[in-house]
């Protein structure tokens, strides 16, 4: 798994940093791309990157405000014009469908595929689950109703213990795919054995949590547990930290005593404002390090790995 | 009065052409900017130009297509961002006022301006005039409610001549600018003379013909006639003749044809259809000079003098 940055910006698109827009990409994992938000010119930035449109099979939408929404209409629209034909999820607040809707309805784009709207409107919750991730919401606190995101990869199966079948001379071949599934075989020197005496422990999965716009608030704890990687805004320095609680944003060092507290692996910095621009951004990530040393500013079309 | 494309491609946005928006450039003669239009992430193209969104108190939207209204919200919202607070009158069919309201209510977006609709729903009409200016509008035919607009200069006051005045020996001054306006005035050797003998014929005023999205209709005739500078879309080439038609569009020839039929003084080919990428957008411009010499194919930035 892979986190892309399309947008990295706050409030309005500017020269370096465009509003919101993160892909999750599972391409080896499931042949999928998730989206978090969707701010103008999106589909812009995915022209820009490797990204199909039409491998992109859910959209989750933090709040409302215009650079976090603006350029879904578009992307859609665009999605179904490059032959994109399978259903797409869209989760978001409550009138993200009338949202949608009223601007494909009155621009009159007929679209390909079927758009199924999950609409959220609890503290938090449940909205995916299968078998290899668990994803769950909760409540931020940003004035309208924002959700932080948790996407959680399930525990994979133990990889084959080659070296312990090489120890009892189980020969290799087409039998070390029946014992990594578990399955018991009959060699040809007679022997019986059972796959899941050769399987090592199952392998813990990674654990990614996008938490966008919202002041520091105790709902973000349970979202960023443990987690390998904590996207956190990061709107302002801490030298403005009066501007932040005004317009219910975070600093940097709001992010930082977050992650420190959930005991997180990573933290990376995004809806950075126009205000830091250039090198100044960096000054974010210097005053997180402060209080957790592992964290790092993005910018647009930054890529990391998640593991 | 200048042209400035902002977007010059069809339906989606490409690498190499975004959406639809030109801006009409009247900085020297009316210290404001009409935009034409406007497609996804035209506040993003304004970005790498020298305009100002304060400055831009007009939009004139052609039709509700997607490629030509979805960057309005972004748009508005910026402009009260970064400081606009001038009222802007937004001209567009039937539809426009409840796109951009339900953008902005759905988004929790309130402006710094007031913005006025006026809605178009006759087949022709006047939409604006002052002592400068006179903006007139016809129906075209694309399937849906499609506008193209005519701007129109009126004549501007002739010059001084000032040949005429050294001839009569009246000694240059203050005295000259009297006369320009037209006054009367009594000279140091006591001659009284009138201005209206010393100012030239009045100067014809430009016209400039913007035609959206259509297939050739006969309604374009009376906007585009005489134009000195006739905007016509050209998505497909010649050999494309059919699939014009099939989506209610125009080939080169049908834009040239136009501009020969109504004398119109230079042709400019937008809307380019993203499979006529690089050079191939030539060709576009050579069939077109077949008909129409005066004929260029413009690209994303192009800027031109109306004169």
């Amino acid at each position: 798994m892979e986190l892309l940055f399309l947008g990295t910006g706050s409030g309005v698109p500017a020269k370096e940093r465009n509003t919101q827009s993160i892909a999750l990409k599972m391409l080896n994992e499931r042949n999928e791309v998730w989206l978090f938000d969707c701010g103008e010119a999106t589909q812009h930035q995915i022209l820009k990157t490797s990204l199909k449109p039409r491998k992109i099979t859910k959209i989750f939408i933090t709040h409302m405000h215009g650079d976090h929404i603006y350029g879904l209409a578009g992307f859609l629209s665009s999605r179904s014009f490059q032959g994109g034909d399978e259903s797409l999820t869209i989760y978001g607040p409550k009138g993200i469908k009338n949202f949608v809707m009223t601007n494909l309805k009155l621009s009159q784009t007929h679209l390909s595929y079927f758009i199924h709207f999950v609409e959220l409107d609890q503290e938090s919750g449940q909205l995916f689950e299968d078998e290899q991730l668990l994803v769950t919401y909760g409540l931020l606190d940003h004035g309208i109703p924002c959700y932080g995101f948790r996407i959680e990869e399930k525990k994979k199966p133990g990889t084959l213990l080659v070296d312990k079948l090489r120890e009892d001379q189980v020969p290799s071949g087409p039998v070390y795919g029946k014992l990594k599934k578990g399955e018991s075989v009959q060699l040809e020197d007679g022997r019986i054995i059972d796959g899941r005496d050769y399987i090592g422990e199952p392998i813990e999965g990674c654990v990614v949590t996008i938490l966008s716009d919202t002041k520091p608030c105790p709902s973000r704890e349970k979202l960023a547990d443990q987690a390998d990687m904590l996207v956190h805004e990061s709107t302002f320095s801490a030298q403005e930290a009066d501007l932040a609680k005004a317009y219910n944003h975070s600093t940097s060092l709001d992010a930082a005593r977050l992650a420190d507290k959930v005991n997180a692996k990573k933290l990376l910095l995004t809806h950075v404002s126009s205000r830091y621009v250039g090198s100044l951004a960096k000054q974010l990530e210097e005053e997180a390090r402060t209080i957790f040393p592992n964290t790092q500013v993005v910018h647009d079309f930054f890529e990391i790995e998640i593991k």
